[in-house]
């Protein structure tokens, strides 16, 4: 059923609202009902629908988990087989977004690596015709989610090899999501074990409780606005240092300590200056982050110095944090483990954040799904603090 | 000051917060102080800081309020100077912008005339380096808010050229914004009547209280992203149906009608049949829309049958809807005499909503700049209402 809403609903009855205060930031306000999964800080568990994230991500393909998130059910064999080549379809860019890519490439060095993916995927959406939530049925609004997520790694590998002086590797659709993520970004089929470990990743990154750029997809959504502009909104969300997310840090922090013998002094100096140390630590989580526990395992199954040193930065940090801020529970967060492992799957630190957010394109379509299902718009008030008005306005001088 | 804050910000202590419940979409919340301006809905009256918004339109140019909102006050006459000299100087595009804006125009036919903005939006603040808010000082912010916001028209003008096959005019430096903005999309000067009506609706349309497209902005900048990312966000919004803001529906409504002597009989059939009328109606007046007070005015100045014609809808709209919704008070909000105005002053119907996104780019800046001065992120719960977790994830089948 297609419903216009813009034309069809009444203005509602004007009753004016009796502020309601909450604290700073809305932290701790319910803004609406999920059924798409959450996190429990204190048991460092978080769950899709009602399956453990982790027991996914040890079990089951990208694909499998998309299909878990956007239909509310893992698939069976014939569905994952139709949902792995609907989705292997769409990985194929529309020529318009293709010839833009090298323009947008061009420009978007200045800001940050997730500034290229924001503009091709709002191209992305204008030019496969996206309509505003609110105007189209279910189906059609999953199918556009479906699109932008299937077609992200290829913008994201393109605007790379095209920041690099290569031309994009088109996709194929015979390998699965994670195996020709790195396939289109390096132009070399992976081995079987790099592939699975990114899928692991990449299942365990879709989503991850409510956060700013969860929510800012769907205040967008409650407008009623498109799937494309609600995942625009929610990349530039994610692009906030405030967010979080950036696995690229925690390898920086590897890089500066550098060896074994200097990590004790390193982060002894860090920690009494007040500085935060990359990787550790978590607003949620009171225990070990399950993402970090899934992905030093995945790291270990690699071995190697790199690892090696990771394991031991991690312990010794551990137990200095434990010594100098007892009972603050600081342990290795998603980021840590994260870049260790994209880096032992030969990815380029500057498409660490950008291969989190494609996953987490998944998550926020199901976010966006949810809410275009609800037909209320997000808006909350501000209290106005400024001088009495109205003022004159003065005579021009 | 120059403060990098997801460097230097420990984690917040952990503190489970007690889930606190809320109006359906956050209706009433107060989720923050502004000192930008407020909508009184009982009294018809709107101002931006000390000054009714409705003043500032009939006696300063768009300039004038431009610095009100983004400096906190009117400019001196060498403010004004100076104001309006930084403001012309940044109406050029960068070339990687331009050189992109045929790809963008030829793929954003399909998704409403905000898309092709989101994008070029998006591209001119990633070409310009546009920095995350928390990484910046407030005079930096100020300047990327002024700068996007300045270059806006050129880039909407150029791309509804491109979109009829015609090339894009050139912005003139010696013309005031509004002027400016008529030149680029015809291509000749426009005479003063229409230049000063144009600045007045654009004026009128800078900022009107918390919206959901002000919240949007303000939630990503609270993450600390760049100033395009938010308002690339605000723009993703503001295309919402349920937003508002589609001057040309009530123009839809008027061509529906066609002559005086059929307005009766249509409009009753579509308030007995429970269809809203496009151009009647807002959620916060109780009383006549001040925006539509003062564009009616400035539509009669210019006379005609088709401002009679309005008129004369007005009047026996609003006389059949209190007589049919007693007590409802539905007067003509800021799209009917907006929708006429614009076609007055020769815009075309499909730039009517790109025309308001325009000047309410300027109110979301002045957010955006808000915002950054606090340092808390916005960042609500969702309630998990799925079935229970964990469930062992079953076999692969």
């Amino acid at each position: 059923m297609s419903v216009n809403r813009s034309a069809a609903t009444p203005v509602a009855p004007i009753t004016p609202v009796k502020p309601i205060n909450v604290p700073r930031g809305l932290a701790g306000v319910v803004v609406t009902d999920t059924e798409i999964g959450d996190v429990r800080g204190l048991e460092g568990f978080y769950h899709y629908r009602q399956y453990s994230a982790v027991d996914l991500a040890g079990t089951r393909g990208f694909e499998d988990v998309w299909h878990l998130l956007v239909h509310g059910e893992l698939p069976d064999e014939a569905r994952r087989s139709a949902f792995a080549a609907e989705t292997a379809a769409l990985r194929r860019l529309p020529d318009e977004v293709r010839t833009a890519l090298p323009a947008i490439a061009a420009a978007s060095g200045g800001s940050g690596p997730l500034a290229g993916m924001r503009t091709a995927l709002s191209l992305l959406g204008a030019a496969k015709g996206f309509r505003p939530v609110y105007d189209i049925d279910a189906d059609e609004r999953r199918r556009d989610t479906v699109v932008a997520a299937a077609a992200v790694p290829t913008l994201l590998t393109a605007l790379h090899r095209l920041g690099r002086g290569l031309d994009p590797v088109e996709p194929r659709d015979d390998l699965p999501y994670a195996a020709n993520y790195l396939y289109m970004l390096t132009g070399s089929e992976p081995d079987p074990k790099r592939a699975r470990a990114i899928e692991q990743y990449l299942i365990s990154t879709i989503d991850h409780g409510f956060n700013a750029s969860t929510f800012t997809a769907r205040v967008i959504a409650s407008t009623g606005a498109d799937v494309a502009a609600c995942l625009v909104g929610a990349v530039g969300a994610l692009s906030g240092p405030l967010h979080g997310g950036a696995p690229s840090r925690a390898l920086d922090t590897l890089d500066a300590i550098g060896t074994p013998d200097r990590i004790d002094a390193w982060i002894r100096e860090r920690v009494l200056a007040g500085d935060r140390i990359m990787g550790f630590g978590h607003p949620v989580y009171r225990t070990e982050d399950p993402r970090s526990r899934m992905l030093r395992e995945v790291a270990e199954s690699f071995g190697g110095p790199r690892v090696e040193f990771a394991v031991q930065v991690e312990r010794q940090v551990e137990a200095i944090l434990a010594e100098l801020k007892p009972g603050r529970e600081l342990h290795t967060n998603v980021e840590f483990y994260a870049g260790v492992v994209m880096e032992l799957c030969g990815l380029p630190r500057e498409m660490f954040t950008p291969t989190f957010a494609a996953a987490r394109v998944v998550g926020w379509g199901a976010n966006i799904l949810e809410q275009a299902a609800d037909s209320k718009i997000i808006r909350p008030v501000a209290r106005y603090v400024g001088p009495g008005a109205p003022v004159a306005v003065p005579a021009m001088v």
